[in-house]
């Protein structure tokens, strides 16, 4: 256990950047193993070597004693597993069962309701800048018309619903009274997707500048993008690109 | 515990479907609430009212002793919450914890990277049928280009690691040798999406037959649809709408 090691495969702006904060945190002994995206949108053929979805992050744990490293995918079942196998001090670990159970929901939100939403967005802002002229004027047409009545308004939805949450409970993170799984997995969605660039959010196609919409949010945003082993996951990052 | 009462909030056509079958296969008293979709997409404002975000399925437990329900959404933690706390005699919880792990990972993967590509499909091919004519045929074109490049690619893949799973352990169940919350996740995006209807499978774009790229899938397919509790949830269902 502890001398277990950990390889993190991380494609280039990819969720994968929340487990470096989440390795981080717990002080664990991790590299991470780089690999570009193909085209700007796909995962290239090494990393589907590793595991066959092409998804990132996917993370290798290879334990003390044992030949063949136990290998993780999905952010959500990443998070929830090594918090509760090297949590060993209950940093991030809420001390009431309620507690857990709020960041277990928060750890299938993120990545079952509010990040589709996003992803579909992107690929058709990039189908969108693909299609040579005058195509591509249609094609932001139709996109448009789709995202506006479909994943912009459940991407609203969605970032109200926490704003609300945070606004019920007065601010802070988003279950009890420090930082959990769920602000690690809810970060690269909402801090960096929505809150780090205001110029990034209206390409998604957000009408009003978040930090006003949702200034709980924005808030939050701010408070975990300061945590200094989120910094560090920062550095750590920008050192191995 | 065993007085507990369960309120299933089922939007129709919606993975509710397959919470039903959970609460069947653990024998739990519940009750369902029926709610249509408006413009045969989105949630009503009454289901809005249960749970802000509008999915479906919601599910609410009161606890005997208690005054305030339980309110559970996001079928992957409601599944395992659920498991959790009322599979008391271990019906479909595996025996060993790396299962156990197993089926968490299922339980993410199904919404976090299968599903989306799904509900992608589908709203690409609702804008398809909504624009008037001549502009449909434009729609068409370009949201089938987006498939085709993207979500489609994204589809097969996720299909082709989930046929690779169950030829590696000779099929059957997708963990262990007995019914899972994976299988029960899994039956709403893959079989009932993809291998129910072969006019559906093509509606979504596949341009091959499932049941022939897939072979492992089909066949798991036919076996969880053959399940008894699973026909009883059906029926539960028709008797609901």
């Amino acid at each position: 256990m502890a001398g277990d090691k950990f390889v993190l495969h991380y494609l280039t702006e990819s969720r994968a950047s929340r487990i470096v904060w989440l390795l981080e945190e717990l002080n664990l002994d991790f590299s991470l193993k780089v690999y570009k995206r193909v085209g700007g949108v796909l995962a290239p053929k090494e990393l589907l070597d590793v595991f066959p979805t092409g998804m990132s992050p996917v993370l290798q744990i290879f334990k003390e004693g044992e030949t063949e490293p136990l290998t993780l995918a999905e952010s959500g079942h990443i998070i929830q597993y090594v918090i509760r196998h090297y949590d060993t001090e209950g940093k991030l670990t809420p001390s009431s069962d309620a507690e857990k159970e709020k960041v277990d929901y928060f750890l299938h939100f993120a990545e079952g309701s509010l990040q589709p939403h996003l992803v579909s967005l992107l690929v058709g802002d990039v189908a969108s800048h693909k299609a040579p002229w005058p195509a591509s004027y249609l094609v932001k047409g139709i996109v448009g018309k789709i995202n506006s009545e479909y994943y912009l308004k459940r991407l609203k939805t969605n970032l109200q619903f926490l704003d609300d949450v945070l606004a019920k409970k007065g601010g802070g993170f988003f279950v009890g009274d420090k930082l959990t799984g769920a602000d690690i997995i809810l970060e690269f969605p909402v801090g960096q997707n929505v809150f780090s660039n205001e110029q990034r959010a209206r390409n998604l196609g957000l009408d009003v500048p978040p930090s006003k919409a949702w200034p709980h949010l924005y808030e939050w945003s701010k408070l975990v993008a300061g945590q200094p082993l989120r910094k560090k996951a920062v550095a750590t990052e920008k050192a191995n690109l």
